[in-house]
């Protein structure tokens, strides 16, 4: 049995290992300017959407074909005619195995990225499973972070909006305890907090954190906010989501509360909460850390594929 | 800011550039002869189709393939997941830009094109928005045109069928107005006639065109037949799409009356309007017509990447 | 005009052939183990499934990747945005022909890769055609028992399920045919039984069948048990299905009375026609087969390309 190295959980990584990553990540920025290398020609990437993620794949796509690689895959489950004619997740995966160096997988449910590498023989990245984890988002978002300011520690981060549901702050947090004097302000309406098993591990790690629903009160003092979408389907009505949402909008007034070293981030795509006039400030971070997901992502492939082999 | 060289409509075009244009599609003819060449490894084109277009995709991403360039993309708006959660074009075109080397793009909605080059940076190319434009579309069909002739002066070119809805033949009339001599007989039913925009544009170029609904009348003086389809939901019954359609059937008949050396070309798919008994006529153009997107598409993407860099 | 080498049906190969393909197949097994090769970089083939068929395609798409060459195509027919329009196949491959250099066709319709290849000027690839051939899938059946057996003649071989409207066991059939010896047991419900055509194709070539729907007298004395999915959708009620699926169940008790040194087979997707403690016995060689699609399909890609140019 070959080792692998799989992407599963931002809880596999420790700061080491970050450390390194990050490394290989800047590394990453200075070959894709200088039009990419073909380290991985020959190598081939399966992009396994059981879910539409257009972003998310084209940014996993275009990192492989940076590194010289080729692609195959899906864009989505509904067009995964084995799984619609009742083909286990097992069985795919086994299959898919032999047609390429490594599988990246979207999947609707949660542990499925867990499942695909238990029986793959290449590695696996968890690119999203349900409302589990999304590992390389929080990777590029604290990645983008240190890039920012040269460093994690002792940074004070509130994360904003549906903090129940949103799989990037639960992974983004995992990611963030490594890290030390760091404080979390937790920031969401009372129906949508974020949830005791997050808090748990953050208390064992040690970790400061608060929780609140009022962004203002904060707003002064953090170094990173890092905005989310506030899922509409979450509220009992149109009215309690409008209030709750309303509550959180990051717009020009409240930019003008914040420190002028503080950055904003949001995983994207945004739907209006974060107002456009942001856009122009040299704090919104968000463009610039939406590239950054390139960066990791070839460097996960290249450490995938490197460390998997031999 | 960096300079980029988009292709955004057929009005963008002069004559020295278009005769620019068909000189490297040429060549491309002998480069994909000899196999394609190596040009582009290692660049990226992003396909983002907001609507599908089988064909024209494949074309573009053929033409990325022969110059040595890999592909990622989306096959259809339906899939692509953060419109639909409610991003707005200029935010998704800003991350994609960070992807790839140029982005081509097919859209439901005039003008979508032109935002996107806004706010990209990297070469956009415009393979149709809405009833807007289609000019690699125009550009492939003058290709042919002087391919056939060697020239385009002086020609009699007549466009037959829904001239108000069908954008090729805007695009194609925009091209066609840098050329000295040339005639232009507009040929439609009465309720789908060429805009007055498109007839204004003509005569500040001062070119000759005349408008008829008698395809017979003018079937024996034109070098070219530029026929499209009739879309039956632009009609009020069937009936009258049925009598207005079949006015404009090219069959074998009609092509007795025609000059020994014109041609008949088509954007196709077609669906009727062209029998198949004409296919057999070494003046029936349209499927050497469809292969020349290929050589004209290579050398736009080529002048895309080329001029937007360095 | 050209010659092309195309892959339409499983009686065009004669034994000679057959053999030459499985050695090809058997270095292409230690170029993918190499990492594969770049002989056709450049070349380009296009994935053409008018029907999702996502193991399929994966599987071909990996091949030309391992091959060295790029993918162009469409994952389901209801994107091909031409069909819709209206457009003939025959259309749509005399267009495709220009952008490519070899075409994989999944079709819906009966002999639609044969009205495919009578006008297209490149090699085409039967994936699959309705309920009509998969050749594919056949050849790399009959690598995997000669690959597991050493040979294929005198084997003993029973094809298990609904052999009405399952084509691969109508295409393995017709490969069997060109062995010496060999015994073939079809076994089936009454509904769904092995068609005449078949039949009188192996009487015409001298191979000795027999017709059962008892699986269990034959399982003791079989090489291969070649098992396949039992569609719900042809019997007239559940409990028939359950009643006539249930008899033909692969499981630990069957294996215990079939020969230390059977194998079984099965095309996949399963659905529960093997259960899954059968997949730990080294006589489950139905993963052995999945992969060994990869290295019939470069083989053919690569005869296809090779024997069709100069």
């Amino acid at each position: 049995m070959k080792q692998l190295y799989h992407v599963l959980g931002a809880k596999q990584f420790a700061r080491e290992e970050l450390e390194q990553l990050f490394d290989a990540a800047r590394e990453m920025e200075e070959i894709v300017a200088r039009g990419g290398d073909r380290r991985h020609e020959g190598r081939i990437m399966t992009s396994l959407f059981f879910e539409a993620s257009t972003r998310t794949r084209l940014s996993f796509e275009s990192a492989m074909h940076r590194l010289g690689g080729g692609v195959i895959g899906t864009e989505n489950a509904s067009q995964f005619s084995s799984a619609i004619k009742g083909e286990t997740l097992e069985d795919t995966i086994r299959i898919i195995s032999g047609y390429s160096d490594v599988i990246v997988m979207r999947h609707t449910e949660i542990g499925a990225a867990k499942r695909a590498a238990r029986v793959a023989d290449i590695p696996v990245i968890n690119a999203g499973d349900g409302a589990g984890e999304h590992p390389t988002q929080a990777l590029l978002d604290a990645y983008t972070i240190r890039k920012e300011f040269g460093k994690i520690d002792g940074l004070h981060i509130a994360m904003v909006g549906d903090l129940a549901y949103g799989r990037t702050v639960h992974s983004l947090s995992y990611i963030l305890a490594n890290y030390q004097d760091v404080m979390v302000h937790y920031i969401s309406p009372n129906n949508v907090r974020i949830p005791d098993n997050v808090k748990k591990y953050m208390d064992e790690k040690g970790i400061r954190y608060a929780e609140t629903n009022d962004l203002d009160s904060v707003a002064g003092s953090i170094d990173v906010l890092y905005q989310t979408r506030i899922q509409k389907e979450r509220f009992p009505s149109v009215e309690e989501y409008e209030k709750a949402s309303g509550q959180f909008i990051v717009d020009a007034e409240l930019l003008d509360r914040m420190r002028k070293d503080a950055i904003v981030l949001h995983p994207l795509p945004r739907a209006g909460e974060i107002t456009e006039d942001v856009d122009s400030d040299p704090r919104a971070a968000y463009f610039r850390q939406a590239v950054n997901g390139l960066y990791i992502r070839m460097a996960l492939i290249d450490k995938c594929i490197t460390e998997s082999r031999g």
